[in-house]
């Protein structure tokens, strides 16, 4: 069986997509291998077979599935005998509610501060439109983002506490072994190790960091495989 | 077997609080009546027995359980033939971080939006100590809460888009089915509905609206037997 996931590639091999990390994850959570393609910002074209136009796409002999979480639930369903991403029905319903959490929370905050370190790493043929769509997402240039980066960290750390709360009084954040919902947590961090060489999480994150150590040690140090801000974290 | 539930109580018969409704509506999903024992802010001596003086407090025969997120484990692990709060491990582990999310984002936003209407409806016994508390908590008066309610309104917003989201896609936070993660976010707007006037949702909020309908006709209108302004919602 092939298998293939199409990804973001930024500069020096960078592979910086939260969205990506989450299928990137889940087929190491399932036992699987694929091959990496990857896909700038600009390339559009090499993932149109799928009928959209956005990574990560994953291909599985005859199956397409884009959008990161269809490839979580289809990893789940068609790889019962692996171990399961979710823990079950109930966990299959709150991962999504933990991504859509994931997704208007945590990125949410996050996106303003690693934006401009995101544009400084991107392939330079993708520079100027990475500047338009981001300078048009938050309304003001990339250099304002990071005069302000200050407020936007301070910002975050609110929205961090849930998180904070949890790996305080567990391990991962679905228990005593991570799932698709530390991946999910987790890929947001390897997106700001991926382009920003100062770390989003204070010395004092004791319970967040080690975490993240862990997460980053998962499948032999999976994580750890591309180019990064290894000062970061 | 006797089941008593030592729950909140203010002026009018009022039961705001968001924890007791948490231990309450978990109840009822296991098919479980309680007797309730009405307490006030300031008679945490009727609680004493529990080695603490929060509510809710569960007595279950000779067991006695405090804390919202303990009575839920409780009724899982010892009303195993009841239907599930959290539908297997996985499930377990994520409303556990939905209950922090409650707690550390939905409730916190809530929180300086409702407090002053709270003490409107509070026992006049326990006016001077929820006022002096809860001043205390938000470093501000309760008049300059009041006049700040449109501000607080509008951080509330984003804060609500993972539920607003989840709910848009699903009928219930856990699917097709309530459970403990939909009582969960529901006793934040049970809490909003026994001591405010205002509804805290805009007109435009169909899914959030339809969902709250929802769980208020759950369990034979069990949110409903309640003193509680019904204009609001």
């Amino acid at each position: 069986m092939s298998l293939i996931l199409y990804e973001r590639v930024c500069s020096d091999d960078r592979r910086p997509s939260p969205y990506c990390w989450r299928a990137r994850l889940a087929l190491a959570h399932k036992g699987l291998t694929p091959a990496y393609r990857p896909v700038k910002f600009t390339e559009a074209d090499l993932v149109a077979f799928s009928g959209q136009s956005k990574v990560p796409v994953l291909v599985d002999g005859e199956s397409v599935v884009s959008d990161s979480w269809n490839i979580a639930c289809y990893l789940e369903d068609n790889y019962p005998d692996a171990p399961s991403l979710f823990g079950g029905p109930g966990g299959r319903a709150l991962t999504r509610f933990t991504n859509l959490w994931v997704d208007h929370g945590l990125q949410k905050a996050l996106g303003p501060i690693l934006a401009p370190y995101l544009h400084a790493v991107a392939d330079p043929d993708d520079r100027d439109y990475y500047r338009r769509t981001r300078e048009a997402r938050w309304g003001q240039s990339l250099e304002q983002l990071v005069a302000r980066r200050a407020v936007y960290l301070e910002a975050l750390d609110p929205v961090l506490e849930p998180l904070r709360q949890r790996l305080a009084e567990s391990p991962f954040v679905c228990g005593e072994r991570p799932a698709y919902a530390d991946y999910l947590a987790f890929a947001e961090f390897q997106w700001a190790r991926s382009v920003c060489d100062q770390d989003i999480l204070a010395p004092e994150e004791t319970a967040l960091r080690a975490w993240r150590h862990c997460m980053l040690d998962l499948f032999d140090g999976l994580a750890r495989t591309v180019t990064a801000f290894d000062s970061a974290c």
